[in-house]
């Protein structure tokens, strides 16, 4: 089945976490002390539930700084939630969407889309995560056929799964092509700001002819917060019947809120960006010095995947915690978190360095 | 359609809290500070995600404390979805539950149950949000009818959408009649701890001979967490199947874990529940004080449900923000938050006093 | 719970057929001969499947001669996918649908449509399955509050389950109300020929502010054809991807198609509903013979339903099946089929009259 | 995407059956005369309902004859509804079907199953219809994964979409493999019997090791009718539910099962399969005459897959209504339908003699 099964052996064994910091997953680190501090202030007093408090219009404006006026925000408590919130408004059951086969949304949501709106995905086969209008082709064959579940939106990652990103181009190529076909455009950004951070623009050059984003706050050092950001006002009044009907709607809103105000606010967002996806390079580059580790991917996110020998995955998952992406492959998943520092790259280098001394590879 | 439909009138008018305290719903208060501190306790260092990190060990040891050592914890965002999830798993979608036609679950989730498990919903009259055996006979004359959606599960909540407490042998015979009719019981305690106090029992006993509750956080202090309490292992390997494509699977965990935390440890959940129960009671007493206003419900939990004379409804809501629950009858609804205090039970009855002089009724 | 769980005790009790005429339903009864010898002659050569054969073609001739010539005509298979199909296109997953509490749709299809569309009913009290507007206004407190599944159509049986007609004033009021609230207005018409015969009107007068209905076939005589009948163009392209989705799109679809020729060409529809309804009114007139015997709903369709003394319905039924519609009150439901006869009411007077004698009624 | 999306163009195109007989489909065609009898003969007085009928009872009779004793048989009405009530009742929302990328169930159902169970598909790649217990491996990699819908089914085509049989050795390696992962074994058997005679085997071998098969009727000869055929008791009880859920449940099922009784008895099945399946391979024998025309998969059944040269689709098609399947290639599909002949065979060679002449290739 091609590359697009990951095994993710280590997901369902339990592997301890000795070592205080972790490349597991940027989940594993906790909440970025001006998150805290947000929360914490946002805690005073009695206000309106679910959305219609102060803290919700403070954010409102940062959104609106960062992404247009135009944008509508609106809070859920998990990626799934948020792809599946970003998708379902637009979908009869009886449409499809288009997506590639590494995507989050096909292969680690447990099938919650198609649980949520009642449809299917069409998955693409992705070498990086990324997938192209030329690979739809077939499948426009069959518009207007009552047998056929019909495409309507199209779903990228981005960065991808493997921490890959489109060009500017590559995006106006979809926002382009879906306009043509009449298709909703929704970007997966559960780490968003990564990949401004590398293409060198702005949030909202970013989404430029994208219909919706999920856009991620977990990852990026909040506690629990993301955000569906409508691009479009075709659902404007119906939204928040989809959240509610999918058990998304926030009581105590301002605590959601909070968060992505501190995120966005001074821009934390790109500060933190721009240090894990620096991290992430100088690590890769760094890794040049050991030409038994392969580098996957173009780093150009928080995530470095290496094809590790096979005897060094097990010592160094010993110091620092991290996932096998691909047993036959001897991928593996290194997730740089918020906290992570130039001082651990070094760590990690060094353990690596003592890993090859008694594992040499010929 | 009788009593049913409570029309909160108050709900879609967006009615400024501009009083710092508002009795408009227990969520419209913040976090309880031991809450607080446990959030940012728990921040430090990375952790498993997913409920395999050490936070998660230590709330799950409180609540075998409380509920006893069977008890399987599973934490969700909201109590619609504690609610869902309590359900489903145990059901197929030619099944139906039987609740009250107050029932949250049946007026206040948008359709969430139906969408999630495809089945639907017999709900039965009911004066105070309380249902019992006898009403369901005629459920039970057409059990092995295809054309019929099959009652599989019971649902009650505890204390009642207008905070009337079940008796311990209420809940008995509803037990004893679920094991014979091969029915799950279900109860959702969005206020569980308010009905443990005024049924003087232990949470434990409380829950004696009920499946699976939905425990909740959100109206207690906490920021935002629900958990389902499981005492069957039914559901035992397939709840986090379920879980995720509900898209409740929270990374982070260990920040939902923190706060049921510290509102379990050291009993915090009962001196809140106390102070509110008793609080709402005194000031339900107080009103005795003015026979123009009726309190509708036994006083069993946090709130109080008045009728007041229409013509102080607007002049109190512009100090205190309530919810008329009930155009026709004006009947409203007082809810005691955490953070309410006697003194403030003092100004609201001042109040009252100030708008009767302008109101006077013969 | 009121009347509106009728027990049908006889249901789940397979009772033997012995007399081989039944009054257990109209669908004991078997095929018209006109019905079968269209399904012969249109048994000729190859067609096109899935509605493009000329069959298809000659019935929507027929179906525009009675019903208007803007009517969009679409075949299932059965009453219960006519009814989903009539409702599941115009509807969001937060949308439910009001209906009486005895409507087919809400007891009778096992959560069908709470299935397909992932909505919920609201099911209003009624005495003889109608409803009326008046009962709604609470429903409608609520429109655009999130927590509260939205109101998006009301279906009303026409005849009611027990054979009560709507007048065509009673029509009229609910078309003016949904137009006004902007709901869709369904009728279940599984034997719809019979209201239009009882009220005197044509099929298009009948229909006329109805914006969908589910037109019977197979209790009137056909093989096993239903037909969703649309008069307004809101689903006009997207009616066949529901309907394939349904699992309800036939092949050799001018087998449906030949069913319903007959049935409408020189109004075959009309001389059946005339038959079985003035069979119904004459047994029903004939019972004042019989004071033991309440005639418990206005005779205005095919159907007779009577409270009969407890100790004749064994023996009766032994002669002649039929359902217990409600053990507690004996109430029976009688149904004529279009292959009834003067001549058998005769026999099953002759038989009550036996019965009297055996176990006479003080 | 590789081969498995084909485009069908034909398919949206009305394409006008000029010729009587047509090569576009098995559905083309119309009822076998013993077929047709059978329906007249079950039209004689009352009978039960739902299945209870002497009808059933004499089918029911028939099927075990072939299938062994133990089968539970299950009427529907078209072939979506026969695989998805065949998977539903085994699965949870959270569980995913394998099935190949070719299969009907995953391109030509407009997503019903993931509609109605809420699930997913994994669909495999394959060159002739045909999956194979290797290409899975990676899918059993990330049991236990709550992130991953979980693999609990294998639905197998046979013969598959493009006419190829598995052997029986094939069967049994599907077979022992479900066995070990816990799977159901599914086979859409639309043309199950094509696939028996051409392996030379009984019904009742080819479905040894299965434990659900769709097994179809309208394309061999009957009206409209398809069985769900249970060898397992896993859903004795529950299948009737999932059935009437699915808007499935015909009430007059003799005249299903009337269809299937003239089928099954003195193996008209048999007859049928033999005549069409050999008809097909004496049309693929007799296109060797015609080196410009490939015959793209092995006639195991009554489909002849041919890529013809380009210009002679136009005219063939003016006379034979055929699919052209894939654009690309000019492949297009020739579906040999029971009532089909020799002498139309020989019509059909005559033809392309024809069209050689104006349209030669060199």
């Amino acid at each position: 089945m091609g590359p697009y099964v990951f095994a993710r052996a280590g997901l369902t064994v339990f592997a301890e976490l000795k070592f205080p910091f972790s490349l597991g997953s940027d989940n594993h680190s906790g909440v970025h002390p001006k998150v805290m501090a947000a929360l914490a202030a946002a805690n005073r007093g009695h206000a309106h539930a679910y959305g219609l408090d102060e803290v919700c219009e403070l954010a409102k404006t940062e959104f609106r700084r960062l992404f247009g006026p135009k944008v509508q925000v609106e809070y859920v408590f998990t990626g799934t939630a948020a792809n599946v919130l970003s998708l379902a408004p637009f979908l009869s059951s009886f449409n499809s969407v288009i997506c590639s086969e590494m995507a989050h949304l096909h292969m680690d949501e447990c099938g919650a889309p198609e649980k949520f709106w009642g449809g299917k995905l069409f998955a693409l086969p992705s070498k990086d995560g990324r997938i192209f209008p030329e690979q739809t082709a077939e499948l426009f064959q069959r518009m207007g056929d009552q047998h056929f579940s019909q495409p309507k939106a199209v779903s990228l990652t981005l960065p991808s799964e493997v921490g890959v990103c489109y060009s500017l181009d590559d995006l106006k190529n979809w926002s382009r092509f879906c306009r043509e076909k009449n298709l909703m455009l929704h970007v997966d950004g559960a780490r968003l700001t990564n990949a401004a951070v590398t293409l060198g623009v702005s949030l909202r050059e970013l989404t430029e002819g994208v219909d919706v984003v999920s856009f991620g706050g977990t990852k990026n050092g909040l506690m629990g917060a993301e955000a569906v950001l409508l691009f479009t006002d075709r659902a404007k009044n119906e939204f928040k019947f989809y959240r509610k009907q999918a058990m998304q709607l926030s009581s105590k809103t301002r605590f959601l809120a909070a968060q992505f105000y501190a995120f966005l606010k001074e821009d934390l967002w790109r500060e933190i960006a721009v240090h894990t996806t620096s991290l992430a390079r100088g690590l890769s580059e760094s890794l040049k010095d050991f030409p038994e580790i392969r580098v996957a991917f173009p780093v150009q996110s928080n995530a470095v995947f290496v094809e590790l020998p096979k005897p060094w995955i097990h010592p160094l998952r010993e110091k620092f915690m991290f996932y096998v992406w691909d047993p036959q492959t001897h991928l593996c998943r290194w997730m740089i978190s918020w906290d992570w520092s130039e001082d651990l790259n070094q760590k990690l280098l060094n353990e690596i360095a003592e890993v090859r001394k008694c594992f040499p590879i010929k």
